[in-house]
């Protein structure tokens, strides 16, 4: 099982907006705590299992275009040999050979078959075969979507197992909680891509927060028109 | 703006997933179908807003990642430059290059700076500068969230418009629909991948319909633990 950063970005982001926007919406409608966490866990798990069905599918296609590329490719090599020497001849005319030199070099790159596929993918097409399993992707995806996922709800957590009722003060924390988590998140991105982690913390915070907010605007103008 | 395949699959999915999810749940509690209508317009728009804005965040993360790899191997060419030639020639070495030819070669290639990144980047590590603006990708998993989500709700809009209120009716001809648009959404995959078409269509309905099916045990068991 491989790890993969860029899915688990995309699911925890999700998995903490609609996870708040549920929190939001049900605090707008003022039931209890128990139903927030309902509510809340249910969305962490439908929606995070839909999620990484969807990234499954989607890398899916995507493996499967580039199969189907380098299928296309390989049948061009064994009925258009000459064309297909012709273009990797302007690929190593771009690099800088030229004369004898190049004709060398296409020589070798066209002698062996997996060579001369492998460089038409990436030069030509800019297709490099992704190593990524598409299971890991998913699984990624399910991680970031229910750990992040979970922070908004966590104040509710509390509260209840303290025992005490107050809803709208559970939602002031859970504002800064899902705050910090997004904050969290592009830190975690910044460190990785090696940028300022102040400045990719903010940025989230406000890609995050602005999704949020919508969703909040949208339960909130949701629960005005049913009660 | 540019059309991204992958992004549409994954938005659609989950779309049409998590909006079937909702009608299930609600349609379990014995709602109205304005009610289900008002939640699963807001699911479409705020989840997709949601997904779209995670699915920008992941993109800019993925295409940081590559540019902060490129300023590495700058740094390399720059401060490691005996290495990185080495690398050159180990690379050409396994593209069938030896003795004089490869020397020739890695004198080439390690002549331009760019073709000599270029070369590091795709050979040695395997990345492609992705092309996609991920404004794009995130508007292609919008459109997709929205278009392919919309689905499940639309025999409700049609029993409302012609006033017959029939919640399970409805819902039988919603778990028809969004099976159609599973299928649909398959088939169009195939379609572009050249694979058959009606073997990718059913996968996408099989992996879907779980997915929703899942969502629905998750709801329908909320609502009895509810009321």
């Amino acid at each position: 099982m491989k790890w993969h950063f860029d899915d688990f970005v995309y699911g925890s982001i999700d998995g903490a907006v609609t996870t708040f926007a549920i929190v939001a919406s049900v605090v707008g409608a003022g039931l209890s705590p128990g139903i927030i966490l309902i509510l809340g866990f249910a969305n962490l798990f439908a929606d995070g299992f839909s999620m990484a069905a969807a990234n499954y599918q989607a890398s899916k296609a995507r493996n499967e275009f580039i199969q189907m590329k380098r299928k296309q490719e390989e049948w061009e090599i064994d009925n258009l040999e000459e064309q297909e020497r012709d273009e990797i001849r302007d690929i190593y005319r771009e690099k800088g050979f030229k004369d004898e030199l190049l004709e060398e070099v296409v020589r070798i790159i066209t002698s062996r078959r997996k060579v001369w596929l492998d460089t038409m993918m990436k030069e030509e097409l800019g297709l490099i075969e992704d190593k990524k399993n598409p299971l890991d992707s998913s699984f990624s995806t399910f991680f970031g979507f229910n750990v992040i996922g979970l922070i908004p709800l966590i104040p509710f957590m509390i509260f209840i197992i303290v025992g005490v009722e107050a809803n709208s003060e559970a939602f002031v924390y859970s504002i800064i909680s899902v705050s910090i988590a997004f904050f969290m998140v592009g830190m975690i991105k910044g460190k990785i891509v090696k940028r300022s982690k102040v400045r990719s913390g903010t940025y989230t915070l406000i890609i995050g927060g602005t999704a949020a907010f919508v969703a909040y605007l949208v339960g909130y103008g949701l629960n005005s028109l049913i009660n």
